[in-house]
C-alpha cells in the first residue's frame, strides 16, 4: 500500500521494500513520485488502469506478478492507499498462493480515513461518531450500489467512486433518512 | 498515527517528525519501540490509559500538549494505529484549534484494517464485499453498542473492542441476520 498520495505517507516497511525491489508493477492511483528514486536498474511496469479505457486486466496483471517472481526478481506492487480497501489486493494474492508464489501483504494508509482527515473530519468521534462504513457506490461491472441498506448504517460514510453520480447518491441518502444538511 | 504495532509500520512522515520532536506524549497503544530510538533529550510523556485504571484525564492530555507547545516546543502525539479513527484525535485537535495551535494531522495505518490483512481477510473482494464498517462494539462510557443496526451495514463488520464480550457480540448480530457460520 502506497498510502494516499504524499509520498511521505507511504510505511517506512513499504518504502524500504521498494529500495529492494527488481521489478516494481505499479498502479495509476500509486504515489508515482516514489518511482523517482528507484535505482535505473529496476524494473518498473505501468499497470494502471484508466477509467473506461484499455489496460491489462487483473488476470494479465497476476500472471506478470507471477512469472516475474518464478524468474527469482523481488517484486513489489506498489498500489495507492491500502492494497485490501477496494485495492484488489485480495485477487492478486489469491493468484500468487494457488501459484505458489510466496509473498507478504505490506499495509497503507487508506485515502477513505486519510482525505476525511486532511478535509478535518475524524471519522470517528466521541458521543457523535461510534462507527464508520467506507462503501463503494459503484460496483464492479458499473453498477450503482443500493445505498438504502447501508444509509442508516454506521454514524460515518465514506463513499468511493461515487463523484460522476454524487446528486443520486446524495438522493438515494436522504431518501433512505440520512438528513439533508449532514 | 504510530501504525497498527510494527514499527515499521509507521509512516515515513510520522517517523521523521517524531525524530524531529522535542516533546513525545504516547499512548499505551502506540508501538512503544518507536521510542528506543529518540534522543536521550526528548521529554517523553507516557499518558497511557490502563483499561478500568486510573491515567490522565483527556482534558489533562489536551491541556498538556497545549501547555508543551505554547513553550515553544514541537511536540508529537504518538497514538496506535490512526488518530481518527477511534484514537480521540477529534478531541486534541478541537482543543489545540481553541488555543490557537497550529498542527497537523498524520494519519496512520489502522488495526481495524491491518489486522484483518494479516490474518488473511481482505475487507472488500471484488464479488464478495463492496463495502465494510468499523464499529466499536462498546461505547464511551462502556455501554454496549447497539449492534442491530449495523449488523446489515456493510458486507464486512470489523468490530473493535469487542473482545470482552464476544459471545454477546456474536449472538446480537446473528440475531440481527449475520449468517452463523460466517
Amino acid at each position: 500500500g502506497g498510502g494516499p498520495g504524499d509520498p511521505e505517507l507511504i510505511t517506512v516497511r513499504g518504502r524500504r521494500l521498494l529500495a529492494e525491489a527488481d521489478v516494481v508493477v505499479v498502479d495509476r492511483l500509486a504515489p508515482r513520485v516514489l518511482l523517482d528514486r528507484l535505482d535505473p536498474s529496476v524494473e518498473v511496469v505501468d499497470v494502471g488502469k484508466v477509467p473506461h479505457g484499455a489496460g491489462p486486466t487483473q488476470q494479465q496483471i497476476s500472471a506478470l506478478l507471477v512469472d516475474r517472481a518464478r524468474a527469482g526478481k523481488r517484486v513489489v506492487r506498489l498500489k495507492g492507499g491500502d492494497p485490501f480497501v477496494f485495492g484488489r489486493g485480495g485477487e492478486e494474492a489469491l493468484a500468487l498462493a494457488a501459484a505458489g508464489v510466496p509473498f507478504e501483504v505490506v499495509p497503507g494508509v487508506s485515502a477513505a480515513v486519510a482525505a476525511p482527515a486532511y478535509a478535518g473530519i475524524p471519522v470517528t468521534h466521541r458521543g457523535l461518531a461510534a462507527s464508520y462504513a467506507v462503501i463503494s457506490a459503484t460496483l464492479a461491472g458499473g453498477a450503482p450500489a443500493d445505498l438504502a441498506r447501508t444509509a442508516a448504517a454506521a454514524d460515518t460514510l465514506v463513499l468511493l467512486m461515487a463523484a460522476e453520480r454524487l446528486g443520486g447518491v446524495c438522493a438515494q441518502l436522504i431518501a433512505a433518512g440520512r438528513p439533508a444538511d449532514e
